[in-house]
């Protein structure tokens, strides 16, 4: 990277990067100008750092660029938004291959293609670590945004996408069992769910549409995010572990892999407090139908005090409830 | 910051920052929601990084987050738009005193109330070096963005701010002469400037009133910056060093105080190649009136090839053109 020059750089991305049909001015200018045709936009950044969220002897350029973007664009669809554009601030080392810089350019877009969502701006700088700091945009087209905080005791809490996934493949990595050295197309699911995590994105405009009363994207882990929407909202949410039985049934192996005797207790672990995935987990009335991707896996009950979030009807017995962004896992 | 936690520390931190009448849905849910009347937003982002962009030993908490806001807002002046809010990627090393965070939100409060930006969001994490990621959104008002392809033989080319005291700051805490100890009111000028650039940030939507051609933010120093509008537009710049005489005269007391002999070469190369001060730098047609806190620097001419940029008729005799991110300065 450091002889190649800032602008050699970035003149080799821009081809790479998408554009889409809100952009109006894209990258090359001061800032660029983005449609928002709701006359409101919706806005969240996420960051990823090196050797804290991924390790580059794990993941390509190419892994990391679809993580930075899926992470932001599953924020978007938590409002019940369309994504639109993304910007990128991403610091390197100056040893780092141009190769990972060009992937990650390919990862981003391989991302935001399919939502229609453009790149349309970026820095580049130097760093001791590679740094992807994302801000992603999207548009609610006339509709309320989804919060966290409608939820209602009577509510029916459903989720969308993998539980436990990203956190099976993580362990697998750190125990030297995944398959990351592998071509994309010939790791195992679970080392792809933690490379390259895959959440239904279009689940989040159609629970909008459905009437979800509540939304988040569970970066942190399900009980820590349930836990969030239970204390926005003000009331308890019970969860219901045999609803996460497809994605049990997809976790044993690993877990078999990585622990002799009984598993269960590291597969309702992985369930119940792995992060990353970015599923999406909403509350809706009663009566709701539910929109496809979506299943019921608890339900809303009025406060009664702590613990906000229960498994069938009690405290949960895991160790930990997530990851904490700045302190590390609260394992 | 290791010990506290990353939900404490936002917690801290949110209470600092400022709200501002575009935020309908602030900081605390997957994403905010801001209003964009224009029914299209500006957007630009920019990114910090400790011991390329700044020192620990040299500026504050309060310091940094000044000059991330700041050099983003000048991105959204720069295409004659109204700031409207920021979002805030930060990334710490654990050992981080807490206090330098809050100053840092306090910094970025500092310099967004002023235009009335808002602080809609944000993320923290850990890593070695601190790096602050900021993207801002501004709104036209119905206005043309003013980009930097506009520029037309006979334009007059002006300047809003300062140039080359930045560069002088720089230079004076390079070699040990900086005040930047000093409480802020004690620092000497250019201290301050470097530390904390305040280049006028209301100049912006005034030449887009007054019909400026092309206008951007001088943050790589003004030749580069100069070739970027002459290369998008087509023409030759040439820039008369005169109309600087104010810098300069704020200038060579640095100069001399670090050089012995004639200065009149290093306060000439502040002036051309300083980055970081976020001037502003337009073209107007001839018969434009000037807004406030303008003045003639130079004249668009037809574009003859190389140089795209001229001093006084002539090919710069200084040493470089300005910084590159990424390499470092070029000189």
């Amino acid at each position: 990277m450091g002889e190649v020059g800032e602008e050699a750089i970035l003149a080799a991305i821009f081809p790479l990067l998408p554009a889409g049909a809100a952009t109006l001015l894209g990258p090359g200018d001061d800032a660029a100008v983005v449609a928002a045709p709701d006359a409101r936009f919706v806005v969240s950044t996420d960051v990823l750092v090196e050797d804290r969220h991924f390790r580059r002897a794990w993941s390509t350029g190419y892994d990391v660029g679809w993580r930075a973007a899926v992470q932001n664009l599953a924020d978007v669809a938590a409002m019940g938004a369309t994504p639109t554009s993304l910007v990128v601030s991403l610091v390197v080392p100056s040893d780092l291959p141009v190769a990972f810089v060009t992937g990650l350019a390919r990862g981003l877009a391989a991302a935001c293609e399919p939502v229609g969502a453009a790149v349309v701006g970026g820095d580049l700088s130097g760093a001791e670590q590679v740094v992807v700091a994302v801000t992603v945009h999207g548009d609610l087209d006339g509709r309320d945004p989804v919060t966290r905080a409608g939820a209602r005791p009577g509510d029916v809490v459903a989720h969308a996408g993998r539980r436990g996934w990203s956190a099976a493949g993580l362990a697998l990595a750190t125990a030297g069992r995944a398959s990351c050295a592998l071509p994309a197309a010939e790791q195992d699911p679970l080392t792809a769910a933690y490379l390259r995590p895959d959440p239904p994105l279009g689940a989040g405009v159609a629970a909008a549409l459905a009437g979800a009363t509540s939304m988040l994207d569970v970066s942190d882990g399900l009980l820590r995010d349930a836990g969030r929407v239970a204390r926005a909202s003000d009331v308890r949410i019970d969860l219901d572990l045999a609803s996460f039985a497809a994605d049990a049934a997809a976790l044993v192996g690993a877990a078999r892999d990585l622990r002799s005797g009984p598993v269960r207790a590291l597969v309702d672990e992985w369930i119940l407090t792995g992060g990353e995935d970015h599923g999406l987990l909403a509350t809706f009335g009663p009566d709701a139908v539910l929109p496809e991707g979506f299943r019921v896996v608890g339900t809303v009950l009025a406060s009664d005090g702590a613990p906000r979030v229960t498994v069938n009807g009690s405290a949960p017995a895991v160790a930990g409830t997530g990851w904490d962004h700045f302190g590390g896992s609260s394992r």
